[in-house]
C-alpha cells in the first residue's frame, strides 16, 4: 500500500524521537563529534529523514536546544562594526534577547542546565560552538588566546543572566539595558581584545 | 515530670523546625525584615530557644543556608589591604572557597537556587546582605553608587561559578586560580572603584 504524501500521524513522533536522540548524542559526544548519521542511528531512522525534517546539523542542534534565537544570524550582526565597541554590542544583543518574549525560553534552558548534567553539557556545547566560536571568528582573535578569552566572556554574560534574571538582585534587575551595556561592555571588551599581559605574557 | 537536662530526643526535631521556619521567613520577608521573634513564631517555639540554639540572627541565617563559610570573617580578610587590589583579592577569596572541599556545598546551594524560587530568594539575601553589603562597607563606597556597583560585582562572581563549575567551559574550568584572578580581578576592580562616568555621570 502506497501512502499519500502530506501529514501523516507518525511524523510528530518521529520528529520527537529524532530530537531526543539528538539531545542525547550532542550531550554525550559534544557538538563537533555528533554526526547526523549517529543521531539517526540512535533514533532508529534513516539519516536522510533527519536531513529532511531538520536540514543541517546546526539547525537540528538549535531545534534540540529549543533555542529562542539563531546565533548564526545574531552574532555576526552584533559584532559588525568597529572592533573597539564589540563588548558593548555583545551585551546589548544578549540583553535584547533576554528582555524580549524569547527571554523566558532562554531562562528556562539556563535554569535546567544548572541542575541537570545532560542539559548543562548541551548548553555548554551551544555556548561554545554557536556563540563563542562565532564571536572569536568575527573578531579574528589570536587562536592561542581565543579559548580563554571567550570563556572569560562567557563568565560575564552568564553572570548577568544569574544576577538580573534568576536572583533578581536590585538595582541591576530593574536597570535600563543601556546602563548595563555601559557598565559591563568595557569589561567584556577587555576580555576580548585587551593585551592582558599578566594573563597572556609576550613570548 | 521534670526532665533532666542534657540531650533530649526532641532537640534535633526542634532545631530542624527552627531552620525550616527560618528558611521560609528569610525568603518571604528578606533578611532585614525577618526577626528572631517572627521565626520563633513560625516554628511554634519561644524566641529564647532560637537564641539558645543558634545565637544571633546572622548565625541562624548562615545555618539555614548551610553556608560553607562565614562572610563576616572572609570578606574583611579578603578586602584588607590597598584599595586598588580589592577586585583581585575578592576573586581570589571566592575561588579559594569554591576550589576547596567547601566548594561542593556552595555549588549545591547555587544549583538549587537556579531552579527553586525560594532558594533563589534565600541566596539573593545571602549575597546582598552577607557578602555585597560587607564589601561595600569595607571599601567605603559612595552610598548612591554602591548598590549598582555591588550588583555588577555579583554578575562577575556568579558568572565564574556558572562557567567554571557548572558548565565547565574550558580552558576556564581547568585554569590555575591565579590566571583567573589576573584576568577577572581588574574587571571587578572597575565595577568597585572606577568612576564609570557613562554609568554614574557627575552631578
Amino acid at each position: 500500500m502506497v501512502r499519500r504524501s502530506g501529514r501523516r500521524p507518525g511524523n510528530q513522533d518521529t520528529k520527537t524521537s529524532i530530537l531526543e536522540a539528538a539531545r542525547r548524542t550532542f550531550a554525550d559526544k559534544g557538538y563537533d563529534q555528533a554526526s547526523i548519521r549517529a543521531i539517526a542511528g540512535e533514533a532508529g531512522v534513516d539519516p536522510a529523514l533527519v536531513h529532511h525534517y531538520f536540514g543541517t546539523k546546526e539547525k537540528l542542534f538549535l531545534a534540540a536546544m529549543n533555542a529562542p534565537m539563531n546565533p548564526a544570524e545574531l552574532i555576526p550582526k552584533a559584532l559588525a562594526g568597529p572592533r573597539e565597541g564589540a563588548g558593548e554590542r555583545l551585551i546589548r544583543a544578549a540583553l535584547g534577547v533576554w528582555d524580549s518574549p524569547a527571554g523566558s525560553a532562554a531562562l528556562a534552558i539556563f535554569r535546567s542546565a544548572m541542575s541537570n548534567e545532560w542539559t548543562a553539557r548541551l548548553l555548554r556545547e551551544f555556548v561554545v560552538t554557536q556563540i563563542l566560536r562565532r564571536a572569536v571568528s568575527e573578531l579574528v582573535l589570536d587562536p592561542a588566546e581565543a579559548p580563554l578569552r571567550s570563556s572569560l566572556v562567557a563568565t560575564q554574560i552568564a553572570g548577568i543572566m544569574v544576577a538580573r534574571y534568576v536572583l533578581r538582585i536590585e538595582p541591576l534587575a530593574s536597570a535600563d539595558p543601556e546602563i548595563i551595556v555601559a557598565a559591563v561592555g568595557p569589561n567584556v571588551q577587555r576580555f576580548l581584545t585587551d593585551p592582558m599581559l599578566e594573563v597572556f605574557p609576550l613570548n
